[in-house]
């Protein structure tokens, strides 16, 4: 398995402040890895609110369904995440192992089961030995604290080869609050959502029906707008955690999800989320580029995102842009096969500001060298003008390369 | 480029005996390829009906519209295929190039433009010069000749590494009938339908409309359920002419799809489809193991077709059987994300006769050791029961290697 670092990471892990009510601890519990972390608790003062975004995977993982059956309350006192063993199609046992892992958190903590949320990510289908978790349960309670993120983003990785976070401010009201995200993802990835782990903290008093709906609206454009293989994890998870802290300092309490003064939050967090999803295309698994993608011109928005994800998810796209080659006949094949409404003489296509394409046929006045230089560089964006609408969308994914076949052709053994 | 021979390649091509009013001629045009074939010539008798089944591409190709358009008639009496450039998204100059190439055809051999049938594959987007076509028009038409097969099945390759045909006999009536068909693709491999230019060649005598239905129903379970790579083709076609002369020797002219005498040529028609599809699954391009999947259980037969070809199209079960690695979790994270109805709880997996995965859960009798013997063969067959109901489909596919990623990273350049 390569593990050298993606060309396409940002310089470093970003400077993340902390935030009230959130403290976070990391241990290595020998689940899967040696000589790493590999489990985090996230712990959670009183009165945190949760929401979360899941996989719409058919046959969703242990965790992924005890998440869901304990949203309803809204409260959360802790996170418990593994990397290593996704306990995905792992039947009663991992039923049971979720529940164990919960109730030693609980136990741990100070707080009710139900209380506790949980994610998993690794292989699937082998059982996970949620008693690993007892011997390292109580050191993780004592030694959590208020700047451990690096560390947390470390220790959800699997075949990441760089650590995930992104870090926003916003006003609301009267206080500044804090949105801090780390996330995990590098194969696996396609709507919906990625095979992604990613938690959001705030000290923003959001209501839990509120951040459901911001997190889902937010995860659209961003989480579901990249893929890196067009494979759906059976584990994806997006959990936000609002521990309400910054209503001492004169934050309002939000409890609606229309209330004009989310404005600033919104766009944080939705900014928030962005980056995290941009970092997981980065990181895809032997991407030596990120590709933007960009449909215009489509009869509506949901017609645009169905066709920039039968681009980005066409092996032949991919490869040829791995291969450094504007071989935009390949994209009209993937325009073509979306099944969406589409007219070939109307078809425009772009490589960054080059059009190579316009009204169905090559376009007469670009040239092949500066399309060949362009190619060379490591984010290339194709552009696509269907002619039809005002339906627009945007998706990011990464090159298919050689390295991709190597991590993939043996992960497991 | 990768041009060795695919490792799952028949031991070579079926010796075909003529047909009876059918005749084939290729030359070498350069239109992209040096030393080599790139045009074939069929010449049909008087009287030869015709039928075809086209990619459902948005942005079809040149020669797809010509045909779309003259199969009214379902007269044919001559064929024209190219490799090399595919005349797909060539605009007004692809139409044109399309009317050149049959009234060229038409005059060479006495028939009207509307009786010639086109194809062409290759670089999709580079204008197609028929006058190419000119110089070699005269010299293909008075050098036909009744056993070119081999020679026709390896004048439409392009990537493919072996020349592609099947031949079968079958009753009609008190006759022997015989059925011929060559076959293209490697890459671009999905339905509706493959990369794929496919011709079915017979002296039955079958009317047009019989020809549709027999090839249109006979596709379902042969180019439509082979994949390579997901993607698309503008350019699929499988064009099947039946010259009719078996009529004297006593066969009935049928004029009925459900004329029962059909019975046996049906039979044989779709059984050679089947053997053309599965050629071009042998040919995937980098393949190197040759993958069957079925599905069982399943609501319907629609249903497991799609969660089929969802595991089909997997990248991550595709690298791991390339890697001799029976990851069975990617083959759940695949059913699971073809959004077709699916219980977790009662899945089962098998790898060849090896369960390993049962009720939703890693079955505990399997070896590793066994399954691991099982995964070096260079055939693999994964079967899926979902207890849910008794649709049942099988689709082929091939695996995903660094040799994919080559042969397509460098195709165009």
């Amino acid at each position: 398995m390569s593990t050298a670092l993606s060309p396409l990471a940002p310089p470093g892990f970003p400077d993340m402040p902390p935030i009230a009510g959130v403290r976070l601890a990391t241990a290595a519990a020998g689940i899967r890895y040696s000589g790493r972390t590999d489990v985090l608790l996230g712990l959670f003062d009183k009165g945190t609110t949760v929401a979360g975004v899941f996989t719409r995977s058919k046959c969703a993982s242990a965790p992924v369904e005890w998440c869901r059956a304990k949203l309803g309350t809204g409260r959360a006192r802790a996170l418990v995440v593994n990397s290593g063993n996704a306990n995905a199609f792992t039947g009663k046992t991992g039923r049971t192992a979720t529940k164990l892992t919960a109730d030693l958190a609980a136990r741990a903590c100070g707080c009710r089961p139900t209380e506790v949320f949980l994610a998993s990510t690794g292989v699937i289908g082998e059982p996970l030995d949620a008693h690993r978790f007892e011997e390292v349960m109580d050191s993780l309670v004592a030694g959590a604290r208020p700047n451990a993120w690096a560390e947390a983003a470390r220790a959800i990785m699997t075949t990441d080869t760089f650590a995930k976070g992104a870090t926003a401010t916003a006003r609301l009201g009267e206080a500044t609050v804090t949105l801090n995200g780390i996330a995990k993802g590098a194969g696996m990835i396609a709507p919906d959502m990625a095979t992604l782990l990613a938690f959001v903290f705030t000290d923003a008093p959001i209501a839990a029906p509120v951040l459901q709906t911001l997190i889902a609206r937010g995860a659209v454009d961003s989480f579901n707008a990249v893929t890196v293989d067009g494979d759906t994890s059976t584990s994806d998870t997006l959990l936000a955690f609002a521990s309400g802290e910054a209503a001492s300092r004169g934050a309002p309490v939000i409890t609606r999800a229309t209330d004009r003064r989310l404005g600033a939050f919104r766009a944080a967090l939705d900014a928030l989320l962005r980056d995290l999803a941009e970092q997981i295309a980065r990181d895809g698994e032997g991407a030596r580029k990120l590709i933007e993608i960009i449909v215009e011109g489509a009869t509506s928005k949901r017609s645009a995102r169905r066709i920039a994800l039968s681009i980005a998810n066409s092996p032949l796209v991919k490869t040829a842009i791995g291969g450094e080659d504007a071989n935009w006949g390949r994209v009209v094949m993937a325009v073509g096969k979306a099944g969406e409404p589409a007219d070939r003489d109307r078809l425009s296509i772009w490589f960054g500001d080059i059009r190579v394409a316009h009204q169905g046929a090559r376009d007469p006045a670009y040239h092949e060298d500066t399309v060949s230089a362009y190619m060379k560089r490591a984010e290339i964006t194709v552009k696509v003008g269907l002619g039809l609408g005002s339906g627009r969308d945007r998706v990011l994914t990464c090159d298919l390369t050689k390295d991709y076949v190597a991590i993939n052709g043996d992960y497991r053994s």
